[in-house]
């Protein structure tokens, strides 16, 4: 199975091209779309939309990640091999939230020759990563592909700062569909401090309702925290959009405060 | 097969959340995604699309449909059988049309064994209706998630009401993305009055061409009424959008009066 | 392989319909999705969009392209074979793009024997395309479908015209998601030209920077050219829309001048 992330859109023939080349190499594929509508050029999207879907996939898919703004420039090409998955992209950071999460090994693609050639300058979707994906599909071993590397570049992702005790600066990493604001909160910061109560502060607004639900009796019109599904804590609003209420968007601070239950 | 249709958009890693869970337990499926573009928590909008798309799929196939807004209250997880095809999502009216138009059996989804655990709170399209979708895929018995109920939820699905001979007060039930404006009125109902002329009267502009195909010479500029492909009188505009012509909105109202040929 | 190019849009369940009927006729098709968001009835996209697509997928990649504002009239469903691909539509000049890079054969599809009856008159992409194309997947020769034809609908594809001795006017022929704006300037003309230097002239900006790669240290900010992926010369900016930056659109006219090297 090879799992399909890009910034193509799906207005122009890029996916087309993508899906036409890992179908010529390996027709027994199935080629599955993640989305293409990672905001153009954002790789901080990608990543985290890339790991909020890649542990719903089978142990041996493999991930074709393309938002690549230096595309034919000297960033180079990697497989990151990681529980069993494989995932293709540009080396800029797009993997960076996996590198942390479990051990891995990261291949530089080198070797030319499973390339589409010509290989375009613009269009490494179609003419490098595709094909090594493809190839890969077939049981390539990943270290046909080019050495090991271990100096991967990474994104400053944000992880919340102790500002002092039971006091910490985190932030929104990312808004979803419906508005509701994905913290970079996580279950281990909260687990650890869990007799204590906590609560929320963004933009002058405190939130003290943390929620299992998303529809209770009594949540109309509040905002409330709930444990989002990529997991991460999210501010949501019932059927409403949290971001909007909030005026917020990505990057904005959230300040949590925890006292004694 | 099973067959998709979300309001989850594209852009987020819902969809491709349900698609690996699916293909994790079933590798052998075929998904196909209907739609994700529902507009947000529209059960109305779903129900006509996943209605106007299922004939046109094998008597076999199973439907995920989630347009969800009570995601994680009371709301029951369903599955209708029905002609052979499955349809998999939450009881909140989904699936009215459908109720109407052939015989069914609804299953109370109530066993847990089959669900992805932990079940996340706001994310039952991966959590429980992707999974017991992919277990049925494989040859599970419906009644195996769970008892029989019959008073599933219904929307109040308009159809056309009788205000005198040979009048009727029908509706505006979808505007297609070619601004085509799909009416309540089924083939039946004129079916009925067939020896009848008829004339539709729309926000004071009446209607009185009913056409066989969309391009004829004389019908430049006009508004015409035609057979839709989902099986309602559609109110169309040569190569225009009939909906911005008339200014018209779902639920608007539509008079359709019959006379004398 | 049986891959689809429309302008249907992903929010209706036009597309579904396709994917059910083309699955109910042959269960082991592999369904690949180019686009659905071509404009709508937007021919020339259409055409511009499939013809870029197209050289990517594997031999025997039956194509159903359906951009059809003529739907219902008397314009013809035709099939084009190709360099053993085929290609299934309308008789729009959809197909335009192909006809002149390779040796094809066209059949008018007369023999209503393989539609989905009955067909609606609005959307032969359900009842005329995706079943014809579907019985060919399962091996029917196309001449089956009906008698070759040769006056084939053409658009008028913009070919570069020649001025005056090494100055020829071009044009552009579409502007993808980046905001690249693609031009009919082919690499055989270049290369004819291959001992000059060229410029181009776009709205009063003339260009001269030929880049090989999207990256390179000197070109921030500049407007360059660039040969696209889609085998024409491309205008494109770093990390940014050239079209913004021209204030272009489609069928703008572009000025090539070559000079002695």
């Amino acid at each position: 199975m090879i799992a399909l992330l890009t910034d193509f859109g799906t207005a122009d023939y890029f996916v087309g091209s993508v899906k036409g080349v890992i179908l010529s190499i390996n027709s027994e594929a199935t080629v599955v779309d993640i989305t293409h509508e990672v905001p153009a050029q954002d790789i901080e999207t990608g990543a985290f939309t890339l790991f909020a879907a890649h542990a719903a996939f089978p142990p041996s898919t493999i991930f074709v990640a393309v938002v690549d703004p230096g595309v034919g420039s000297k960033r180079r090409p990697i497989i990151v091999s990681r529980n069993g998955q494989f995932f293709v992209g540009p080396d800029n950071g797009l993997f960076s939230y996996l590198y942390d999460t479990g051990s891995h090994q990261t291949i530089n693609i080198t070797n030319e020759e499973y390339f589409r050639h010509p290989v375009s300058p613009t269009f490494h979707g179609r003419d490098v990563f595709a094909p090594v994906a493809a190839h890969l599909s077939k049981g390539l071993d990943a270290t046909v592909f080019g050495p090991i590397v271990t100096d991967e570049v990474r994104l400053p992702i944000a992880l919340p700062t102790k500002l002092k005790e039971h006091v910490w600066a985190a932030q929104i990493i990312h808004i979803d569909r419906f508005g509701n604001c994905v913290t970079n909160i996580t279950r281990e910061l909260l687990t650890v401090e869990k007799q204590k109560t906590a609560k929320l502060k963004v933009k002058e607004k405190t939130i003290t309702s943390f929620r299992s639900f998303f529809v209770e009796e009594d949540t109309k019109e509040k905002l409330f925290a709930v444990w989002g599904s990529a997991g991460f804590l999210e501010i949501a609003a019932l059927n409403r959009s949290a971001a909007k209420k909030l005026k917020v968007k990505r990057g904005d601070l959230v300040r949590l405060e925890l006292s004694e239950r």
